[in-house]
């Protein structure tokens, strides 16, 4: 393992972006000036950006710095899919404490160049720095489109279909699990503990010996993961979903309004609904859940609808079509239709299985919120 | 004073970006959807991003939200200069913990629009959210500029004239005296305490309420700042030059080479010469130091030359030029030539003052060894 210091800035940036070459024409300059230099001169530029802060957006007790790298990635990536465009480079910034090494900064860089390779994206900037404490995570991505093919949130018309890919509430489900797993471990050291002060008190050197032998340690634990790998997938490692962009495009459907679920069907619809000025009737019936998150949000006795409604993080696409668009997006796999656009004064209702409506509600997954 | 999660994330974005007009014709589309979306049909596009993280980039103890919202943009609008381009866009990424209230993001924001205002550029989006510990800010700039108009880092020739703006060495001072007075503050603290805890031990309550009364305050604390105001808006608020950057294209003066200063000249001085596989001379007298750091170096009894070479956040301009432009330089205010470039074979060298040379050595200013 090798301290970082002993790299300095420029050495370990040498050393994290060397084998780095770039792909895209757009990109003219990439690491290594004050600025990153792209060339755009047919279509316009998206930009995106967010953050990740450790204990807020990622636990590394539960994941490593390679998936995390390839998640902080994936994250920003989603958001430029969402407007129908093409990513094509990414500035990353990233502070961290003292107790990481080159190589977690290693395994970082790879799980990034990982998501990056999967979409021909280009590295091309950013700052890597100190942090006092956690590990801070702060990813630019930047992609294109021509003006007439970007889809805002602000599109939507009565009577458009309202479709997401992919299924909701995995991410989420997969979070519960991580959490539950990690308490379990967490309990097993208290009750460790708990015998080692009993055997202090007693006085007990034998049984102390034996006990020092059993200490558990984080590599011995072996979580109760079997059978819920896609769960896990969906919470440590989401795809943004450019397969679906590339179909639509094959297939020359253009959505009118567009959005990438990171903070919750709900939450998400009623961006789109506010920003268009109109309504939606959304079927509960209609919302694509796994298999797997359907069990254990029995086993965890939770409402799958919510679950599906207000977990975060599925990097999904929710997207609105023309109602003539029906028959083509029904033979695209992997889309699901699962209502349509209002009249404003309608409202955002859930039809829920038994025909009732209930308005939708923003719960929505809220980092702000979850300090 | 209110709290951040009364307002949400939506409401709080909206009362920071609610005011914002985007003025540039590049900025087609800022906050409000997963991307912004920009235009640049004839020119390249310049991206840069820097992170500043609390303990290690600021102190709250020091420095006020307003001023450093101003200074985390002018230190990004300052690379859109150091390439001879033009600032354009913002994207701001932070993250705060519990004890920041909204009124320390409008404060924040503020700082940032005045700076942004300066300089006529949009703030077109970002991301709000929270933190365990401290604040982290990550800021993205993007600007333009013709590609013959770039100035890279690797341009310098032999016999180049090496230029740099404004003077050195003002914002480590300020620092100092920051520091200086941060330990006067906490040492009264201290003093008081042990004044309280004698009182405690001998029981003496009639001191005891006479010192609850004059416990000392932040507030109260009056910093010995007088005639030192210059060093302290030095580092608190540094002043990007884009002036100089104005000054330069009207004289049609192009830079072989171009970079600002951050991590302190030394630095800066050998990556221009690393990058562009050449030497160079500089002059210790010719070395533009203000009165007010000279005075203060003496008073800390520091070596000005190495304040002046080493000392970081200047965010000066050093650039270099052909010899033949040397007559219309010298008219310019506010540059200074300094030396010149020499064969790779010579070096990076300090010609003193009685005429030896030493090599320059890159300490700079390195927050990744400052923890």
């Amino acid at each position: 393992m090798t301290e970082i210091s002993k790299l300095g800035e420029f050495g370990l940036i040498h050393r994290l972006t060397k084998d780095i070459q770039t792909k895209n024409a757009s990109t003219r300059y990439g690491v290594g000036d004050d600025c990153a230099v792209l060339s755009y001169p047919d279509a316009e530029v998206l930009v995106t950006s967010d953050m990740l802060m450790e204990g807020i957006h990622f636990d590394l007790t539960y994941t490593d710095m390679r998936t995390l790298g390839y998640k902080s990635a994936m994250v920003n990536i989603s958001d430029i899919f969402a407007m129908n465009g093409i990513p094509r480079q990414l500035v990353v910034s990233i502070a961290l404490g003292k107790r990481f090494t080159v190589e977690d900064l290693d395994a970082f860089y790879l799980g990034m160049k990982e998501a990056c390779a999967k979409w021909n994206i280009d590295i091309v900037g950013g700052d890597t720095t100190s942090s006092r404490t956690g590990l801070a995570i702060s990813i630019t991505c930047l992609g294109e489109a021509q003006a007439e093919q970007i889809v805002y949130r602000n599109g939507a018309k009565e009577t458009d279909l309202i479709c997401v890919t992919g299924d909701l509430g995995a991410a989420y489900m997969g979070l519960q699990i991580l959490e539950r797993e990690k308490a379990v471990y967490y309990a097993q050291i208290e009750d460790y503990n708990k015998k080692v002060r009993k055997a202090q008190t007693d006085k007990d050197e034998a049984k102390l010996n034996m006990l020092r032998e059993q200490r558990p340690s984080v590599e011995d634990f072996q979580p109760d993961f079997a059978g819920k790998e896609y769960l896990l997938d969906r919470q440590l490692k989401p795809e943004a979903r450019g397969d679906i962009i590339q179909k639509l495009n094959e297939e020359h459907i253009r959505p009118t309004a567009m959005i990438d679920i990171s903070d919750g069907l709900s939450s998400e619809l009623m961006h789109i609904c506010k920003q268009s000025h109109c309504g939606c009737r959304v079927y509960e019936k209609e919302i694509p859940i796994d298999y797997q998150t359907a069990v254990t949000a029995e086993q965890f006795n939770m409402n799958l609808t919510t679950c599906a409604l207000n977990g975060g993080e599925d990097y999904e696409l929710l997207f609105t079509v023309p109602i003539g668009d029906y028959e083509k997006i029904k033979e695209i796999e992997g889309i699901r239709q699962i209502g349509y656009i209002t009249k404003e004064s309608l409202g955002c209702m859930l039809v829920t299985r038994d025909n009732n409506e209930f308005e939708l509600q923003a719960q929505g997954w809220n980092p702000l919120r979850d300090e």
